[in-house]
């Protein structure tokens, strides 16, 4: 398969990129790789799906947001975790499908958060469960076969500086969050939220 | 009590406050009301809470979404649907804090989008994920025992012109909706999703 990771340079996507690359064509794009991608530039997301040529499958692995106090958190901070992670995947999502082989895939990344809270998570907790929900509803539109799941991770073992902030929460190693996007990718199921 | 319910011209919002105005104080709000909101705009919903005085309860019901085929839905579609929906009522959410007693509540309005499939319903399941999943995070770290629940209805009986867009979902009387409303309002309960 011929596989595009976006977000590949952060502790999930590099983790995607190690876990695909023996068996298949991966291109680990970042902001500033060639091809690179800014996803929260809706044109730029369509011109990139345009000129990749055509793919089996997708991986948005990216987007930021704020960790604050829940009365710290500004109606700015709300719309940007809402952009730079929810509507950006969702705007890979939409545009992958044009460079998609039938039966192709596309791969979100939400979070643990979508269900569950801690403090200074309720932005995240939005963004999340926009992806979440979003990927039950495309799930059941999507043309000629081709598939969306989610892979929604606790915290990484690898994200040091967020283990305190996320207290009886067993941190995972970004290798074992992957295997959800394997079984994404080279399984047969669609519409889930894979939980890991 | 004293409760704004904020949409109160809506299918729901004016149930909510036929079910709630023997028993309680009820500011009825809308766009054009006195005291008016365009929950849309943050800095009217911060002033519109600073000047409305103290209250026990504020409801949201309210927040249009585009419907469209999957391949239809644009960057902008999105947007305005996490816009016009989520951030409107999670902005409602933040501000309303500053205006509850000891005890208040706070009620959004999710739909059942957020976990089930129609054809057209994309933006509005993204929509409804994020305001469910902000419920989650953000119950547990409100003040004041303050509490914050959201109701998520299937289609309404009233909304004739969605009936056939919902197949084999049971429409639900307004009023049974409301019932919802009013065990968030009224009850104990807080960080959950009140599915009717």
């Amino acid at each position: 398969m011929k596989i595009a990771v976006l977000g590949a340079s952060g502790h999930i996507g590099s983790s995607v990129v190690d876990a695909l690359r023996d068996r298949h064509e991966v291109v680990a794009v970042t902001r500033s790789s060639a091809p690179g991608l800014d996803a929260t530039d809706a044109a730029a997301v369509t011109a990139f799906f345009e000129s990749i040529g055509e793919l089996d499958a997708v991986v948005a692995a990216f987007g930021s947001v704020a960790f604050k106090p829940l009365a710290e958190l500004t109606a700015d901070d709300y719309r940007d975790a809402l952009a730079n992670k929810a509507l950006a995947q969702i705007s890979v999502a939409q545009e992958a499908v044009r460079a998609l082989r039938d039966g192709g895939s596309i791969t979100l990344t939400s979070g643990i958060l979508a269900r569950e809270a801690i403090a200074t998570g309720a932005a995240a907790s939005a963004a999340n469960g926009a992806i979440e929900s979003y990927v039950i509803g495309a799930a059941a539109e999507l043309p000629r076969g081709i598939r969306i799941n989610a892979v929604s991770p606790t915290v990484l073992l690898e994200a040091t500086g967020y283990h305190s902030a996320f207290p009886g929460f067993k941190p995972v190693p970004a290798a074992d969050v992957a295997l959800a996007y394997v079984k994404s990718i080279e399984g047969v199921q669609t519409g889930r939220i894979f939980a890991v």
